[in-house]
């Protein structure tokens, strides 16, 4: 990189970082509900849970504001943000969210045809954090789960 | 998958979903401020950058709380959520956010050693999105710029 150059923004993302009021709960939720497992990295402070490449981090929401350096960050129900799970075959859909509300999840949007030509659904974290279950067939899925956007 | 069996989700982040409040403006800045270049797909609608194997969207937060069925999303400002851009050395930290201040972009924390041992600030998109610039020596970059957390 060279700063006089100019340094060029990879089209890429690190981490998200979900700021969350109960930390334990949060984590219990992302293990049990969706059966993610944490990196053993962060402790009681903060939980990493490794994605594609990338991380999902939940942090307690005044622990993201003090190290943002902002005043205070309100809580996630309000928050217009939301995260996509895509499965490979439009009947994911719907056996994904039973499988959701059934592990106690709060599904906040049931399966759906949508006008953009695939089916999805969504269910809320502990927080209120969106989260969608989405088939499209617009964006295919190569065998890693990564998504092909036409370019 | 057999939804009998229960299915299993895997770790993995597909789209991530930012509800904006002026979808020009927001393209604008990514594409202007971070040089980012967005996938055909999506028109005037919604605004998709193909990242890692994931996906950012930028759609109008109306349609995103009619789209998951919520009553009303608050703005960004107050949404307790931060993105994170990792860099491989730690001044690019500083480049980074000098070249996002020259840009037009709103430095909401300049750039600090970190009491994890790396060295972060943040900026601000246009709805107050926050995001972190971060060398964290951690979590390694791959040639490819994915992160490898400890397992």
């Amino acid at each position: 990189m060279n700063a006089e150059a100019g340094m060029r923004f990879e089209q890429r993302l690190s981490l998200i970082t979900l700021g969350v009021s109960d930390l334990k709960r949060s984590t219990r939720f992302y293990r049990e509900v969706l059966g993610w497992i944490p990196s053993p990295v962060g402790g009681d402070a903060v939980t990493f849970f490794p994605l594609n490449g990338m991380v999902l981090a939940l942090f307690p929401r005044d622990a993201l504001a003090a190290d943002a350096g902002v005043g205070g960050l309100e809580p996630a129900a309000s928050s217009s943000v939301a995260l996509a799970y895509n499965v490979r075959e439009r009947g994911e859909v719907d056996d994904a969210l039973a499988q959701l509300r059934e592990a106690g999840a709060r599904v906040v949007k049931p399966a759906e045809d949508a006008p953009w030509g695939g089916r999805s659904g969504y269910f809320a974290d502990p927080d209120g954090f969106l989260w969608e279950v989405a088939w499209n067939p617009g964006f295919p899925m190569r065998e890693d789960g990564s998504i092909q956007v036409p370019e």
